[in-house]
C-alpha cells in the first residue's frame, strides 16, 4: 500500500518537533530539534531533512509518504507563510511551505501551531465525535483552534482563532511581546502564573508562603503547582485567579460560536482540578442561562509530545479527503 | 412565474415588523404589531395572519409565496423554537416555526434576529460581497451576527453568536436583564448611553453640561447625540467611552474569526462618527499587528425599518437555493 505515511511538524517558539505519522493517527518515530538555533530558515529546514532520512527510509522511502503537514506560530493556511512571529529568529514572511515541499519534493500545508492542534483533537484525540468545539493551549503562551461544523476558522485572511490575544482585563497585565494589556495570555500562560505568583507575594508581604522560598529563576507555574498541592495558600490563590480569568474568557468564546466542548491543552494543565475547578465555575457564571451546563470542559487525551506532530499530519489527512 | 414572493417577519422586544419581499428583496408591503399586547401567542400569530391577507392577495394569492422567514430573540434554527426570550411576553419554549407553518400552510424558518439581520447583508446589503464578516446591532441592547465561509454561526444548539452578553468589563456595570456584570450590551446599547450619561453627570458634578436640562424621563440616547453635535462636553465623552468599549470589544471578535468587515446596525449608528471614529480606534489599538488596518468598520446600508424584514425573508430565498 503505498502513501500511507505524512511527515508531522511543529514549530515551536523554543522546539521543533518532528515525525513520521501513519494514517491511524500513530507516531513511528520522531525526534525534535531548537527552532531558534539556525541563522537561516534553509539551515533549519535541511537540519529537519537530514533527520528525517533515516525515518523516511525505514517508513520503506519517500513514495510511501502523501505529504507534510506543519503547524507554526503565525502560520497561514492560505498563503503557506509564517507571518511575523514574535517567537522565531526568521523576521518577515517566510515562504517555508513552499520551501519545505521543494526540499522534500512533497506537497506541505502550513497552518498555525494551534489550529494544527485543534485537527489532531478532530481526527486522533477527544473531538472525533464532535463538529463544534474550541482547544485552548496553556503553554509558554495560550494558543487556541476554533471548530465550527467540522471545519477550523481561519478567517478571511487565515489568522482566526488568537484567542490568547483578547482583552480579559482592559487596562491590566502589559504583556511585553504584544504591547497589548489585558490579554487572556497575559495571565492564563506558564508566564502568567509566573508574574501572578510575584504580583500575589509582592501584594500581601505578611502571608507567608513556600513560594518565598524560590528564586525568581526558580519560580515557575511547576513550583506553584507543587506548592499549592502542599496546601500553600497563596499558591493555591494563584491556580483561582488564573481559573477565574480563563473561565470568564471562556464564557466569553462560548457566547460566540457555542461549542459543545472545549478542550484544554498544555504544560499548565497538569495541574488539573487545581485549574478546572475555577475555569469551570467562573466559565458558567459568566454565560448567558441558555449556555450554561451544556459546554464540556476537558483536558486533551493525547500525549502532549505527540499531540503537536498528529495535529500537523492531521493536515495532510484532510488534504488526502478532498 | 410562481413562488416569487417571501413573507418576512421580524419580531422585536417591543415591535413585530413584517411584510412581502419579492427575490431582489425589495418589500412590496409591510405593517407592523406591538409584540406584547397579546396574552397568547396563537393571538398574536392570527392577528398577523389577518394583517397579512390583503398583502397576500395583492401579490397573487398564497400560491406565489415560497415560505415565510422570521428572526426572534432567542429564536432557534434547529428547533424553530423561541427559548426564554427575557423581552418577550411568552415564556418558556415556543414552537413558533410550527404554530406559523401550520396557520398559513407555508413552510416557516426561524432564527435569532440578529442572526436574521446577517443574512439580510449578505443577501441584500453591504456584504453581498463577503463570505466573512460579524453585523452588530446597536439598538435597544446589542445582538449579532456572524458569518464565516458564507454561513450564519450557529454553533452546536443554534444559539451561537451572543457577542452583547460578552464580558468587556469583568465586575462592571449590572445588566438587569441577564444579571451578567461589565456586559457589551450593558454599554454599547441604547440603554447603556443613557446609564452611561447619568454614571458621568454624577461623577462630575462641576462640570456643565446641556444634558442637565433633561428629566431622567428625557434623558436618551438620542438627546445625548443632540448635545454631542451642540459641542457639549461630557455627551461627546459619553461617545467616546461607549466606543472605546465597542471597540475593545470588536478587537476581541476580530481575533476570533478575522472577519474582512463588520457592519454596525441599529439606532445608536446614528450618532455616525461620534461613534465610529473612537470605535475604529480603539479596536485598532487592541489588535495583534497581524489584524491592524485589515478589517472594514462599516454602518448598515439597508434602511433599518426594512432590514429586518429583508433579513428574516432571507432565511427563505437561502431555503430556497438548497
Amino acid at each position: 500500500m503505498k502513501n500511507k505515511f505524512a511527515i508531522g511538524i511543529d514549530i515551536g517558539g523554543t522546539t521543533t518537533k518532528f515525525g513520521v505519522v501513519d494514517n491511524n493517527g500513530k507516531i513511528l518515530e520522531q525526534d525534535r530539534i531548537l527552532s531558534n538555533e539556525h541563522d537561516e530558515v534553509g539551515q533549519f529546514i535541511d537540519d529537519i531533512y537530514t533527520k528525517m532520512q533515516p525515518m523516511i527510509k525505514h517508513a520503506g522511502g519517500i513514495e510511501n509518504f502523501i505529504g507534510i503537514g506543519m503547524g507554526a506560530p503565525n502560520g497561514n493556511i492560505y498563503r503557506g507563510t509564517i507571518e511575523y512571529a514574535a517567537n522565531l529568529r526568521w523576521k518577515g514572511i517566510i515562504p517555508i511551505a513552499d520551501m519545505m515541499s521543494k526540499k522534500f519534493n512533497l506537497p506541505t500545508r502550513l497552518t498555525n501551531d494551534a489550529n494544527a492542534a485543534a485537527m489532531g483533537e478532530m481526527l486522533f484525540g477527544a473531538c472525533k465525535d464532535c463538529k463544534h468545539f474550541i482547544t485552548i493551549t496553556l503553554g509558554t503562551g495560550v494558543g487556541s483552534g476554533i471548530v465550527i461544523d467540522g471545519k477550523i476558522v481561519v478567517g478571511h485572511d487565515g489568522f482566526a482563532g488568537e484567542l490568547g490575544h483578547t482583552t480579559i482585563r482592559p487596562g491590566g497585565r502589559l504583556h511585553k511581546g504584544t504591547g497589548l494589556h489585558g490579554s487572556l495570555e497575559s495571565y492564563a500562560s506558564a508566564t502568567g502564573v509566573r508574574d501572578t505568583a510575584i504580583e500575589m507575594l509582592t501584594h500581601y508581604p505578611e502571608e507567608t508562603s513556600l513560594l518565598r522560598k524560590y528564586s525568581l529563576d526558580e519560580l515557575t507555574s511547576k513550583s506553584v503547582y507543587e506548592c499549592a498541592m502542599k496546601g500553600d495558600k497563596i499558591a493555591n490563590q494563584i491556580f483561582e485567579f488564573t481559573g477565574q480569568i480563563l473561565g470568564e474568557s471562556l464564557a466569553n468564546f462560548v457566547m460566540f460560536s457555542s461549542p459543545a466542548r472545549i478542550v484544554l491543552f498544555g504544560g499548565l494543565t497538569k495541574a488539573g482540578n487545581l485549574l478546572l475547578n475555577p475555569t469551570r465555575k467562573h466559565m458558567e457564571q459568566n454565560l448567558l442561562p441558555i449556555f450554561q451546563n451544556k459546554v464540556e470542559l476537558i483536558l486533551s487525551q493525547l500525549h502532549e509530545s505527540d499531540a503537536a506532530i498528529l495535529g500537523a499530519s492531521a493536515l495532510v489527512w484532510d488534504l488526502n479527503k478532498n
